[in-house]
């Protein structure tokens, strides 16, 4: 074939330009979802909603636009001409079209207006503990994300909760996850039992005393941000009752919340976002605003925020480092705010009602009884009015806790009442991922425990960004993972880690 | 004709949910505005300028659709069906559409990437007082601007000055203006001297003691915003370098900034802007998203703002009200504290620099150098490297002043580094249309200064809600003060309050 490549190339880089644009489109998007749950006063949620839902009808048009199938096709049939990159780009973009076009712009306007409903309704609901005043919006929301699933399912051949799945993490089954997650609950249990039993015979962690202000904490959270590797340049952190990240490489915001009195979920989730922040900062540069820029999906991402949170964050080695910052930060003084104290209260197993509040040990338990119940939901063998007894019931087998209300029951998470079905199981994942990785990042560069312990991360950083950061979507999750780690998800770091932490 | 009115509006219908989007849209673009202004890192600008010149291209390219065109045409061929209301909204279309259509989609773009980009610019530029810097960032972003003015001066047959200004003002020509600005360069000067000659004649205003704290500022702020009527369930106030009011109904954001140790601009800038989101709170609720249902131009913007500010907030009666109010935000006391002191700050009059920082006989001074200065710059008679020259001459000839640096000279306002030329005359003519119409509402309801003084805004809000802001667009400016009012636009009230006030 003679034909210069700069001819043929016409439709790939049409193709580049249009979804360019898309990620113009979802970027505003992200900021105005931030503004939502950050800035917005309470009157501006309906027109917020439809703002939204116009943005949302747009970037359905343009990738469902018949010219831009015709370019797809065109350009796969020049395939040979592109190179590494360029060809992942282009298989990223048909799996975009895919995704996008199982689903008609009715739909896709009404998911966004009713997520955005229900997402505000949730807001005021779990301040009353008011489910029944919410059920009636979930229930219609769930209609319109079945409709989805459904069409989708159709579409790619799958099964509806693997449709939804493979949104947030491309290429991962409901059967993949099965086999792994029927290993947790073998063993969960019983890991459950051994370490709270453990603890029990050592005295309980001394409660911290002095002034933890909300100030204080937020001090010390961007103070952390900076250290691990944020360059607040490029982002900011602030308050809003969930904590997220969301934005682009060079404008990334991240939030927490904080408790009067107590920094250490305030400061956890800070170095949680961070992990987030620091993967979407690395992405590859020369291809920032193209789909195969953009990180490889939520298992992955989770894998880097728990390997910031749990793996680095909870380590010997940072509190090494961490506990005369975390003292002078609060002024704290006497064995309260010793090294040893400071690591038993962040290493304390205890079963609780809250998800983002678990340690990492119970955190699974939390996981299995939501990816339950989203699948039951979605099959239609749970009735969103039965939630709540549903819920109460799997708390009971998984913590061995009574639920005393539906706030820190069923409305503890935003998830479900945004229409995000599908995406809970990704945190167990990525914890299993951020295991692996962080055991890998240690055997390449065995002097990253002892650097943290001086409060660099400079030598984990850069192997992330070798590794996963800079891969954007380039490769597979499991080619990432075999390529980084020498082989595909393996339950078995995260487990080995959890019984050196714990049972060690 | 028999055909039912149901059938033949399908074209106007079509267009009312067109326009809708199109109002989602720049909803969206005024939160990315506001975002940039308040909370943005400054490593976002370079895709936050993307974001909204993607935005910006696709509000164009859905008015410029030429379905739209052919359903305007069909449209107005169905004219006698359509009631008041309507027939308005569809005249405001086929405006926009004029406005829009004048100028190609590659222009647009361009305008708004340069225009986020020489913003972002003089950010840094006012910072280091560097206009060399600035200066070609500006000089491009004009010639875009030239153009965009050309081309929409062909396309109405009117002068490319007058182009831009329709677009802020529409129905005003700079022939209108000259004759009323003629007017003032006639009465001003003269006016200026005698003011500040009785001033000097008393003793200067004791300057004001005590712990003038951001903190406090903000406080007694929000309060103020309140007190004069707005309800911050649908707003907030925040911190720009420069105030401004952006928004929908339901959602409006006003700033202002604060001095360490004087109150006086932040309280007056609050006061400003909720004058402005007070009208946007009162636009018609049966027309929101709908041309008709926008704000009737910056004129009349600015009338509502300089009311609030100029007319009522500065007014006998609001001192004595606000006084006691201001003493307690402060912790004041003693004479420097006193009403009579606070009056005297308040009615200072004195040539400065800085236009916002203005008093309200001497800010017609700089607007009529902007006005010369812009008018100049577009007919390509002043080059941008010597605008600050010209600048220098300018504030020479009308304040008496001379120009220390360019931070507080031509770098001082944001409108000419986004972009914006043919704004600024908007702020004396809505000084002079404020002035006429605090004078009406006081006619039909001559106890509003009393209930002023005891802190109650309904009776001028509900005045002002009837007759302004629950209009929209429906009438011309013209038609509108007519109707408020009695008369179109004349400037004695403005010069009646001016002498009531310094030399009464």
């Amino acid at each position: 074939m003679d034909v210069p490549a700069s001819d043929v190339l016409t439709a790939y880089q049409d193709l580049e330009k249009r979804f360019k644009r898309l990620s113009d489109i979802r970027g505003a998007e992200g900021v105005l979802h931030w503004d939502s749950a950050t800035m917005m006063p309470p009157g501006g949620a309906e027109a917020r909603g439809e703002q939204l839902a116009t943005l949302s009808v747009i970037a359905h048009q343009a990738i469902t636009d018949p010219a831009l199938e015709a370019l797809l096709d065109e350009a796969e049939g020049q395939a040979g001409y592109l190179d590494g990159w360029q060809s992942a780009n282009l298989r990223e973009m048909r799996r975009a079209w895919r995704h996008a076009n199982a689903v008609g712009a009715d739909l896709v306007e009404a998911l966004s207006r009713e997520g955005t409903a229900c997402e505000m309704a949730w807001r005021g609901a779990r301040k009353d503990d008011d489910f029944a005043a919410l059920s009636p919006k979930l229930a219609s929301l769930l209609g319109l994300v079945r409709e989805k699933a459904a069409a989708k399912a159709a579409a790619f051949g799958c099964s509806a909760y693997d449709a939804l799945l493979d949104a947030y993490d491309p290429g991962t089954s409901s059967a993949d996850i099965d086999v792994i997650f029927d290993d947790v609950r073998e063993f969960l249990p019983g890991l459950i039992a051994e370490v709270t039993e453990r603890q029990a015979q050592a005295p309980p962690p001394l409660p911290l005393d002095g002034a933890i202000t909300v100030e204080a904490q937020r001090a010390l959270g961007e103070a952390m941000m900076v250290q691990v590797g944020f360059d607040t340049h490029f982002g900011r952190l602030d308050v809003s009752h969930h904590p997220f990240t969301v934005g682009v490489p060079d404008d990334i915001r991240i939030t927490t919340r904080y408790k009067d009195g107590d920094f250490t979920e305030s400061l956890m989730a800070v170095l949680h976002e961070t992990g987030h922040a620091l993967y979407e900062r690395g992405l590859p540069k020369d291809w920032r605003g193209q789909p195969v820029g953009e990180a490889r999906g939520m298992t992955l991402h989770e894998s880097q925020s728990l390997l910031m949170e749990m793996q680095a964050s909870r380590s010997d080695a940072f509190l090494t480092f961490a506990a005369p910052v975390i003292r002078k930060a609060f002024g704290g003084t006497g064995p309260a705010w010793s090294e040893d104290n400071l690591r038993r209260i962040y290493r304390k197993v205890e079963p609780g009602l809250i998800r983002v509040e678990a340690d990492e040990v119970t955190y699974p338990a939390h996981i299995l009884l939501r990816y339950d119940l989203e699948r039951a939901m979605l099959a239609d063998d749970l009735q969103v009015a039965d939630l709540p007894g549903a819920w109460a019931e799997g708390v009971k087998k998984w913590l061995g806790l009574d639920v005393p209300d539906d706030r820190d029951g069923c409305m503890q998470d935003i998830h479900w009442y945004g229409g995000d079905f599908g995406y809970f199981p990704t945190y167990t994942l990525g914890a299993m991922n951020g295991a692996q990785l962080y055991a890998a990042a240690q055997r390449a560069f065995p002097s990253i425990p002892g650097e943290i312990a001086r409060g660099r991360f400079e030598t984990l950083n850069g192997w992330l960004r070798d590794n996963v950061w800079s891969k954007g979507s380039l490769l597979s999750t499991d080619d990432l993972m075999r390529s980084a780690t020498g082989e595909v998800l393996n339950p078995k770091y995260f487990k080995r880690h959890l019984e050196a932490r714990y049972l060690g």
